[in-house]
């Protein structure tokens, strides 16, 4: 096996996100799931971007989020996404190479437009968001760069994508590539409600030893595993999976590895500004410490940094110096 | 005379601001006037575009900028300008109603696309912008809508939307219909190298009494009066225009009218992040004032208090609570 050139290869949604903060009651007026991801089709998105203030537009995608994250840590990455050929398409890809990230999937020109995510901001902080997959469900097998995924150390998924066919038959072809290249699969669960409708999936994937490292939170881990309990969760899942990491907010993260069980607390924040990419960015700063072959705790420390930075503001892609906070924090 | 149903109506260019964080040798490198406004055509908006890191977007044109903190003050207000039928054009047309602004000038659909502003913000605060003008040149004067004019309490123009002929053409019509219905023009100068290419045009508006308003900052009022000395640029304009107002950045503004001066300091600051709309901002609390029927000095210190929030976070439009900031400060 050689060395891989690349540290990390994603594949995820190609997402804009469209944010605005809300007072709560627009919440509860709108039928919105407060924290969640709700799949919306065309009609419904633009009901909620009428009802919806003044808003700014920025790059996001779970997956998208974690290698501009890793990017701006120093790690070499590569996205597979599918974005129309449109302005918010040229936005997503904009964004993601500007960030140093390798980005070669073809726009398609073909309707629908590129992806969008209509998020609500509370006073909490808190994101309630709003997906119209767009372009981003029809990404197809055939944009897989099977070399691509063969030369880089980690293959990272997310659970979002699961929902759509054709980038569900990707997703399975990519692990098997990364798998026969004897790299490493890394996925994130997303969210408990991509658990409920995937839930069998998951698992099989699991059982069948084709994840290497899982992300996780609380919620998702209570979904996937069934227990409420945390630790009954992690207890059911440590031994099939051979490094487990659980976010749980700002109770901190846990990473289960090698019969062993790691813990640190969050990092504290001034103000959470807005939680969109909390997960990401965790993912980011652990997958960035596991590349560079540092300590189970060191890993889930620089997550903490990272998930820390993405809530002190707007938007789930990195603005401090992320090098210099991992230097200042890790040496 | 009837009593006005709106107290703003604007024409400006419609643009969706780019914006990205930049470091201070990126502008020398790339030849870019720092501070100022540049118009670019399609070739240089994707030279500089390309050399652009991770940007967000954000509503913005001069005077729906202003338009926008003004409604967020409580004021009635209209917006006349030309977006593309796009996706960027969504984008404008979505923030600015949002934000409770009447606008009825139907997308063009036609090339060129919605127009964009590439804006460079150093480490410093200061943005400089390369302005992509699109579809926002073609404004034909057949978008006015006279009765909507001679509806509105003050017509509101941008010195910027007089480079292009089209919207040139549209602005002076609209002085006149304003002008026969017996309400005020507002104008702001823009920039100073607009100035120097419309000089001429906006000297002679003003010697023929076109304007009852007129904003600028110090290095306009210098390029458009010829003196350096910021006292006797002041003295040359004021017989000419009932209500002159400077703005000189953290010198804060003067305000001239009725053969008075009036002055006030700027707004304290914790931390400049970006200095886009700061004049935008600082026209709409004034002229917010200056609807309420506030003494001249309430006025100045408005636009200082929008300003400063304007230039605390990135992006032209307000985040803040104007209206809770307008009555904590002048009650």
């Amino acid at each position: 096996m050689s060395q891989p050139s690349t540290h990390v290869i994603a594949i995820g949604n190609a997402i804009v996100d469209v944010m605005a903060p809300c007072a709560d009651s627009l919440i509860e007026q709108l039928g919105l799931v407060r924290g969640g991801m709700t799949l919306v089709d065309t009609a419904r998105a633009q009901e909620l971007y009428d009802a919806m203030g003044p808003a700014r537009e920025i790059s996001g995608g779970s997956a998208a989020n974690t290698l501009a994250g890793l990017a701006a840590l120093g790690s070499k990455c590569a996205f597979i996404g599918q974005v129309a050929d449109d302005q918010l398409g040229e936005v997503f890809a904009h964004d993601i190479r500007a960030g140093g990230i390798s980005f070669a999937t073809r726009p398609r020109s073909a309707e629908p437009p590129t992806a969008r995510c209509l998020i609500f901001v509370t006073p909490d902080g808190q994101r309630t968001m709003n997906t119209y997959l767009g372009a981003s469900q029809y990404l197809p097998a055939a944009a897989l760069d099977e070399a691509a995924i063969a030369d880089a150390g980690i293959l990272y998924l997310e659970g979002y994508l699961w929902d759509p066919e054709e980038p569900r038959a990707a997703m399975r072809r990519a692990i098997s590539a990364a798998r026969n290249a004897g790299r490493k699969v890394a996925f994130t669960l997303s969210d408990a409600f991509v658990i409920s409708r995937h839930g069998d999936d998951f698992r099989a994937l699991i059982a069948a030893g084709e994840i290497d490292i899982l992300f996780a939170n609380h919620l998702e881990l209570a979904a996937l595993t069934g227990h409420k309990d945390f630790h009954a969760g992690i207890d059911q899942l440590k031994a099939k999976v051979p490094l487990l990491v659980v976010t749980r907010g700002e109770l901190g993260a846990v990473a289960a590895t090698g019969g062993e069980l790691f813990d640190v607390p969050a990092e504290p924040v001034a103000k959470v500004v807005d939680t969109t990419g909390a997960g990401d960015l965790f993912a980011a700063g652990f997958l960035h410490a596991h590349v560079e072959g540092r300590s189970v705790t060191d890993c889930l420390t620089l997550g903490a940094v990272c998930a820390a930075e993405i809530i002190s503001h707007y938007g789930a892609r990195p603005e401090a110096d992320l090098r210099e906070l991992a230097a200042r924090r890790l040496g």
